[in-house]
């Protein structure tokens, strides 16, 4: 339960007291992680999902699946990966979203974000631009998936 | 301008044909970025806006002005550091706008985001929680920036 630590959270920040992250709610992320039964990613691209699913065994996670959902529309807002995670949150029963595109405008490179069930986001790395890395796509998902679970201490 | 790259973009996405960021695209970031006369940091806080002037020398901007605006509201949002630079955005005439603070949920970590003048994402990057990485404050702000000003090319 999520809940219980942000209400606390919210209610530091209104007081003026909120000092940073704790070590309970960065545990009650991984604990929430940890659990999930079912996990998606929404835009289905059989590489995309492999690399994920690789690399979501490797933290001992259940496969992803696929989201056969045209995220194109997603490509015109501002925030595209989080946009393309939410069409996944509102079309799906699922505890764990994974999605990946465009951080923010052409030419700005791409993110990976981990959300929750109810559009919340638990993490996420971001990557250079494409044209300047150079990664194939298949390793540059997986660096950054890996990157997103390890910096909250999985 | 970045409005005609946004645009052709756009319609590359609606027809369904959009493969990724173009190399003009991120140059066209950069050229905005480098041309920027007034920097601000929403929230005033003297050493992360110290850590911030420091890095920005380094790539030869020119120094970035706190604002004096109280952000604890942005934490009771689904995206703090993105509704902090959106303070920014509505209550000054900046060109670039640089916000640091949490990425998501409370123990989600940190999130430095650098953003344009109409409120859109140009560049960011994203830390561990502090509980976790353990560094001090103006080191993880000055990796930061300088990851998000690097990965662009810059
Ligand atoms: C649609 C789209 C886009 O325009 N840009 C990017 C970033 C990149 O090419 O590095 C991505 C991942 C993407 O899905
Ligand atoms: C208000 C706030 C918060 O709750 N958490 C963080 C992340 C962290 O502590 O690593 C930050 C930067 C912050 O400004």
């Amino acid at each position: 339960m999520l809940e219980k630590h942000i209400k606390k959270a919210y209610n530091e920040s209104t007081e003026g007291k909120r000092k940073g992250d704790k070590k309970t709610e960065s545990e009650k992320i991984r604990e929430y992680i940890l659990s999930a039964k079912k996990i998606t990613v929404p835009n289905w691209d059989g590489k995309k999902l492999e690399s994920i699913n690789r690399t979501l065994k490797k933290f001992g996670l259940p496969k992803a699946k696929g989201l056969k959902i045209n995220t194109n529309a997603a490509d015109l807002t501002r925030m595209p990966t989080i946009t393309k995670a939410l069409m996944a949150v509102d079309t799906t029963d699922s505890d764990l979203i994974i999605a990946r595109g465009r951080l923010g405008v052409p030419g700005s490179g791409s993110m990976l974000v981990i959300m929750d069930h109810k559009g919340r986001i638990l993490s996420a790395a971001i990557s250079p631009p494409h044209i300047i890395h150079g990664k194939s796509l298949q390793e540059a998902v997986e660096e950054e998936l890996k990157t997103a679970l390890q910096r909250l201490g999985l």
